[in-house]
């Protein structure tokens, strides 16, 4: 069982399948169902951002899944931004509703009416809080598992409110340290990157994305963080009282990542086998798979049960004793992607060792029984080092800096991002170079900045290095 | 801060806002939103909910939202139960829907198409899976915040395949036990009934629903548990290869437990100062409140921060150091159940104790340091033991056996649930005594039944014991 990787569009839909993460096939276009395999992936991933946000002082809320007409529509841009992809609900029954109904699109119309409840003085502040939730979108593009839905299943998003422009700034570089943590712990590689005003979330002042690539060279935005300043505040009356008794409006942030973050854990770790998973995410860690010869099967399976009671408290381990024989349990859990794969025969027993399989790279080790765990803790770790290293050396092969036009339009045809140095004036020269180009201007990179060269559309002193790709 | 448990709505209503569980002020009639402290104990509710099916084999899955009307109305009990109560999704933007979507008033219609293409031979059955989400109900009667809503947020819904009726008996027996369990940990006691014919869930062959009593008198039905033998699984071909290779139609159960978990936790165990919680569902555990005298403070405050430090590793502990006097500190901590609370004076850092003080009692004792954590375990254990006996005498004192149609007229203005010997014929007979009485006939007891009684309606041989009472 093979799935090709070059054509990545069919492995992609192919290895969700069969590896049972999702199924597609459910009567509405866009939505899609998680399979109790995808599902726990999905649970782990969550409970990570869960953890991280909370160790920051985030908490968990949970708002309604409706937001009345009147107050999705109270904020402009907002609106004119989310209008055309809302599923509205007119009826209860047979009965018309008096007030349509959204189904929420993001959450800021649904929240900032109750921070305008909840937030009387400066005490108050910071607010911040988050919830994992399904959002809805009537998406007119190709819609695509995990990447493009109509029902985005996992969505979290954070909000805050905060006293002063600064701390704002403050809360975005908070989340940024959440979001970076996050991606590490997936072993995603990415490029941070301020997008330009026409491209920002419809409502905010500024908007931050977190780019990776995927095996087909687009580049897939996987995380967003969105400084909002005092717009919603002003429509949704977020107002405090500061330290000298004066009414003030209230700064707000929004923050979100979704089901993408396991869109690129399948599509930029997997292989011709399928699944690849760092082992924190993986639904079982280590498979033991028993070798069996005549005669020698109660010796093989005696040692196999052993291994399993020892590992068993510390990771999340599978017996396979089903009747299939090796090489299809082989293929079975390399497609899940199970990290560590452990093989056991009768010259295994008779040698006290067991054989070690990795999934990432498919070596092979012997190693003691009494060493067993110590190896199994350190694979773990090197595995999810290997993991990501391979991600991150892919992806920077991906990335093309020019340092001229006629760099960048040699750079268009390959799969990727070009990164090319632009002035202060970085919109209008990020768009100038677009205009000539089939790949999309995406914004400027927030972690790197040229020095000492000079704007590839103008020439004036360069400011910041900007990103262009085609994105998913 | 009392609040006087006598007027139970108010107090429900002045309990969930006061403790900041929920906020019943979002716009939208009927949906209401979770706050930080409300989420933790529904996350430790449902954290228990998912531990008891996972251990049962029941793998949690994520279906959509959204439910075409097509599949919907497959089946026609179905249909003609939810239709008036489904709320209809019929625009993506400004365009007018092909297929009008419903918002899923549970997923039997969602889950089993996709059961038919998973199922293909007996070896993949069972089938249990089980998911946690929202369902929509356009509710024309009252609502109430976690009792009666039109988004139930909370709601835990198993969904079983089975080969043969037997396997689908044994299921709702499984689930039986989980419930139990489930019940049981959060202290609720609850009354077991099959549901007469007429008030059976919409499609299903035969309806059991635990019903617990609350404050008022009026009943609350907290669970169900459905047998739809063969009727979905004909509409939607969930169908099955036998061993002699005969297609076969599955048997299927559903199962489905909401947030009334929640309203039953607060509204049962709570008392004229707030919240009582069990210690395993309470957002913190324990509190720890110095009491601090002048010249004393850091004693006392060092002292605080050590037990905190002994503590925090096996229980969720707070130490409010905060400015306000201790007496307000523990009407806040009261409001929110926080089950187990020391205060540390400098009385008692001078002779080496601390004073504990239980939520449910009121009792206070006094601890020496080296005995605090294993007073501490025990105390939760008392604790919980104690609100589950409460709840369950509580409980005892509202159900009355009556033995004629004169014991039940009687009993009829009292609150609660009466109870009363019906024959074989019990639908029939059991109607009969509602159309005399105020209370409404809910079906028969399945944990009782009567011994050499009499039908109180025809006199002949008694099988069951009829439950009749007012519900929300």
């Amino acid at each position: 069982m093979e799935f090709p990787k070059e054509n990545f569009s069919e492995w992609y839909q192919e290895v969700l399948e069969s590896a049972e993460l999702v199924d597609n096939r459910y009567p509405v276009k866009g939505m899609l169902v998680w399979r109790p395999n995808g599902f726990k992936i999905r649970k782990y991933v969550t409970d990570l951002l869960r953890e991280l946000l909370e160790e920051t002082g985030h908490q968990e809320v949970l708002f309604p899944t409706l937001i009345p007409e009147t107050a999705l529509n109270k904020e402009g841009e907002h609106i004119r931004g989310f209008g055309s992809e809302v599923y509205w609900i007119t009826h209860g029954g047979e009965t018309p509703l008096d007030v349509k109904l959204a189904l929420r699109p993001t959450s800021e119309t649904a929240m900032y009416p109750m921070f305008a409840l909840w937030i009387r003085s400066h005490a108050d502040l910071p607010l911040r809080v988050f919830q994992i939730v399904s959002v809805f979108r009537y998406e007119t593009k190709h819609t695509r598992p995990l990447i493009r839905v109509r029902e985005v299943s996992t969505f979290k998003e954070a909000h805050c409110a905060l006293k002063t422009e600064e701390e704002a700034e403050k809360e975005m570089r908070i989340i940024d340290g959440v979001y970076k943590a996050f991606w590490d712990e997936l072993g995603i590689p990415f490029v941070r990157v301020q997008r330009p005003s026409w491209d920002k979330f419809a409502g905010a002042d500024k908007t931050i994305a977190y780019d990776t690539i995927m095996p087909t060279g687009r580049t897939l935005q996987i995380a967003t963080s969105h400084r909002l300043s005092q717009k919603f505040s002003e429509v949704f009356d977020v107002k405090y009282e500061d330290e000298n008794g004066e009414q003030k409006l209230a700064y707000l942030t929004s923050h979100g990542i979704s089901e993408r973050a396991i869109a690129a854990l399948v599509g930029i770790h997997g292989d011709n086998r399928g699944l690849v998973l760092p082992p924190r995410f993986a639904p079982v860690q280590v498979v033991i798979v028993p070798i069996l010869y005549k005669g020698k099967e109660n010796q093989v399976m005696e040692k196999a049960m052993e291994v399993y009671e020892k590992l068993k408290y510390n990771w999340r381990v599978e017996l396979d004793d089903s009747d299939s024989n090796p090489g299809d349990k082989f293929y079975y859990w390399e497609l899940r992607g199970v990290p560590i794969r452990i093989e056991i025969g009768p010259r295994d027993v008779e040698n006290g060792v067991v054989t070690l399989a990795r999934r990432d790279t498919k070596e092979k080790t012997q190693v003691k029984m009494e060493e067993l765990e110590d190896k199994i803790n350190r694979l773990a770790e090197e595995i999810h080092n290997n993991i990501a290293k391979r991600a991150r050396d892919e992806f920077l092969s991906k990335v093309v800096t020019a340092r001229s036009i006629d760099e960048i339009k040699d750079a268009d045809n390959k799969p990727g991002i070009i990164k090319a140095p632009l002035c202060e004036n970085w919109e209008e020269c990020g768009k100038a170079v677009q205009d000539q180009i089939n790949k999309e201007f995406r914004g400027i990179d927030l972690d790197d900045a040229p020095d000492g060269e000079k704007c590839v559309v103008c020439g004036k002193p360069a400011k910041y290095y900007g990103i262009w790709s085609n994105a998913y």
